[in-house]
């Protein structure tokens, strides 16, 4: 097939009447698909089903205490127990919380902001303008939190190892200004990037500017592998421990994508100053998390093994989608040089890169022929992107027959949006 | 009997000799009794033995929706229905949070310090010396929020009626610093007292030098009877906007002691106003409320009527033990003129007032002899009862047993109290 960038215009126009007559035929279908929630489908959400039963009547923890009643900030000692398993940390350096790890992250700025943090120099909201770096794509969500708490979202690009460390480290060394970092290390969201063990060291290591700079590390797919070769991410906490920035990293985990989204259970994982700082807090603000959803996880999830165990069912659903993904973009777009994308291996999401300045369009096309995407620039600050290039494909609530026809309808649209830029250009 | 203070010297020290020995007595049982806690005990959280294991297979709302996975923001609208009609509001005006009510009075008082609230002049945290009124005595948690808020706690009395109003319209009228007030208006903690309706309407209608003054108005007892004549509480919503402030009160109720204090529904009722203010900050908090935990409660508690005769259940169980701190300390303290206390028509607790000076040293005795009651003065702002003499008794927990055993010690510890000052004092 013939690049569209190598095509004259007489090519561009044929290529366009092709394709536009093509996206008709779909739009003809009266197609109504979505691809856009990173949201697990009906056979995953089976997968717990036993949850809805539990925990019968076994209310009590292992100490004995009745998960019914008043009692408990930080969560039973049996989940800290997991948790601290899954993050490899110390279970004191571990507060359950509700059913939200986003929520953990939002209270955990806010607290920065109306507090101030360990190695601080009190509350955030006192010290003039403050910024946030957002690798960038990354997860709306982060990047919406930290605009709407005030702070200026300065993006920096992801590379095919984490994000861009050397222009980090500089931004951090000269500007006290720099708080934090939002960083999803593992799989990360949209691009499927593990971040490599030199760029964990270097974000725990790198001198920083601002003495309470925090690296939000939301470990939102620690288990969640696509392939039987699990990425290994390099634990940050003692990383930072041993560079003397002890309280540099926040860690968050849920178990919102291994068991339910919508009634799963969040974590925190920190150094045990951050730990005893978080808790004066929310003595104050809570009556603590619920502890009957902790037993009844521990049921289905009693240990790290067991875990692994359903990550590996959830896998066996939502591999065939990530895969028919691949097959369908490669089918149509291979030799095109209209796009680039990822292929992960874990997480939630497939990255896609067209021609600079084609991703709306091709998001519009899309629209306009009944499938939606996630709005191009959604994953920047801002939700700009720079070049206009990056679409986000989120392919596990879909089912196989849906994400095959909205692949194709994609890769139409993707032609068409770069083949009406080349003409347009020529 | 003879009252304490017209004993001279030589009865008063006859009567020390007597209450220390049976003092000695009970010291001599090892006993260890908690009356501290405004929990429910295990006969009352196997009222709600269902919810354990629900909601089964019937994971959809009436929508169709499938709660076990993402979306929604503020409740399933059917919960929001149950609890519009236990709040006799409009569904549109609730918001379901997560298990804790405490937490969302947190996070509202949060977010008028970070952002502001409607109808004031933007964040709270650049306005200077903020106060709280705290009617006394009061739930300790309420004003330790506004403690650790870094709002100034002005106390105002409890009267028979709810709190004194016209010390509070005077305050409010003339220190635009003053920014709210906890209410606790139905079976109030821990003094029982309902607010009267023509309290309601003045604490609604009263002129507030700070435009964005609020109400916060826990109505933790909506529904918690301790006998077959309700006490009727004034809605303060309408009375608000009646009043041209409709934005004044935020109103919070929850399932804590209906169903499982630890894993309960909790709510926000307010304006049309302040739930949009709300809600554009909670899309950044949270992901939204657990779904399947209202499902949960939806089977236990479908409407308004089966709350009702749930709760009815709930008084069975511990109407008797109301009963028998009325017993005890009515056949103890009746003519002594050493205490008076409250005899509720509903709520958590009875609360005893000695004499001035006298509720320390007898909580203290208590402890020494095994009977551990809420630390004196605690249901004051700052912990500081300026009378010393307000003690706050929680019966739902302990058994009837523990009850009666505990009151006679009370009593006892009261007298010995009363007596050993009227000793100093000749």
């Amino acid at each position: 097939m013939q690049t569209v960038s190598a095509m004259d215009q007489s090519a561009l126009t044929a290529k366009e009447t092709d394709l536009t007559a093509r996206l008709a035929e779909f739009t003809a279908q009266n197609l109504n698909l979505d691809m856009t929630r990173g949201k697990p489908c009906t056979a995953q959400l089976d997968l717990s089903l036993s949850l809805l039963s539990a925990p019968g009547r076994h209310f009590n923890a292992a100490d004995g205490s009745d998960c019914r009643n008043y009692g408990g900030l930080d969560g039973l000692p049996e989940m800290k127990a997991l948790f601290a398993e899954l993050l490899d940390t110390a279970a004191e350096q571990i507060i359950v919380g509700g059913n939200s790890s986003l929520t953990l992250m939002y209270d955990a700025l806010v607290r920065a902001k109306l507090f101030g943090v360990p190695d601080g120099d009190g509350p955030w909201t006192h010290q003039g303008n403050l910024k946030f770096l957002c690798p960038s794509p990354g997860y709306d969500r982060h990047f919406a939190i930290t605009e709407h708490l005030g702070f200026e979202l300065i993006p920096v690009d992801m590379t095919a190892d984490g994000p861009d460390i050397q222009r980090i480290e500089e931004l951090v060394a000269a500007d006290p200004g720099i708080r934090g970092i939002w960083c999803v290390p593992k799989y990360s969201n949209p691009t499927g990037v593990t971040y490599a063990d030199a760029i964990v060291k270097r974000l725990a290591a790198m001198p920083t500017a601002a003495p309470d700079f925090r690296i939000i590390w939301d470990n939102a797919y620690a288990e969640h592998h696509l392939t039987g070769e699990a990425d290994a991410l390099l634990n940050i906490l003692p990383e930072c421990q041993r560079a003397g920035h002890e309280n540099r990293a926040l860690v968050f985990a849920s178990t919102s994508k291994m068991s339910f989204p919508g009634a799963g259970v969040a974590v925190m994982a920190a150094s045990p100053e951050n730990i005893a700082d978080a808790k004066q807090h929310l003595a104050m603000q809570t009556i603590g998390p619920d502890k009957l959803n902790q037993l009844r996880h521990l049921e289905l999830l009693p240990n790290l093994e067991s875990v692994r165990a359903h990550m590996r069912h959830h896998a066996e659903v939502i591999k065939p989608k990530f895969d028919a993904v691949q097959r369908i973009l490669h089918r149509e777009l291979d030799g095109t040089g209209a796009a680039t994308w990822t292929n992960p291996r874990g997480g939630y999401f497939v990255s896609l890169d067209t021609g600079d300045g084609c991703a709306r369009n091709a998001v519009r096309l899309a629209a306009q022929a009944g499938v939606k995407f996630t709005a191009a620039g959604a994953p920047f600050p801002y939700g700009r992107d720079p070049r206009d290039r990056n679409i986000r494909i989120a392919p596990t609530f879909p089912t196989l027959e849906e994400i095959e026809t909205a692949m194709q309808v994609l890769a139409t649209c993707v032609l068409l949006a770069v083949v009406r830029q080349g003409l347009r250009a020529g």
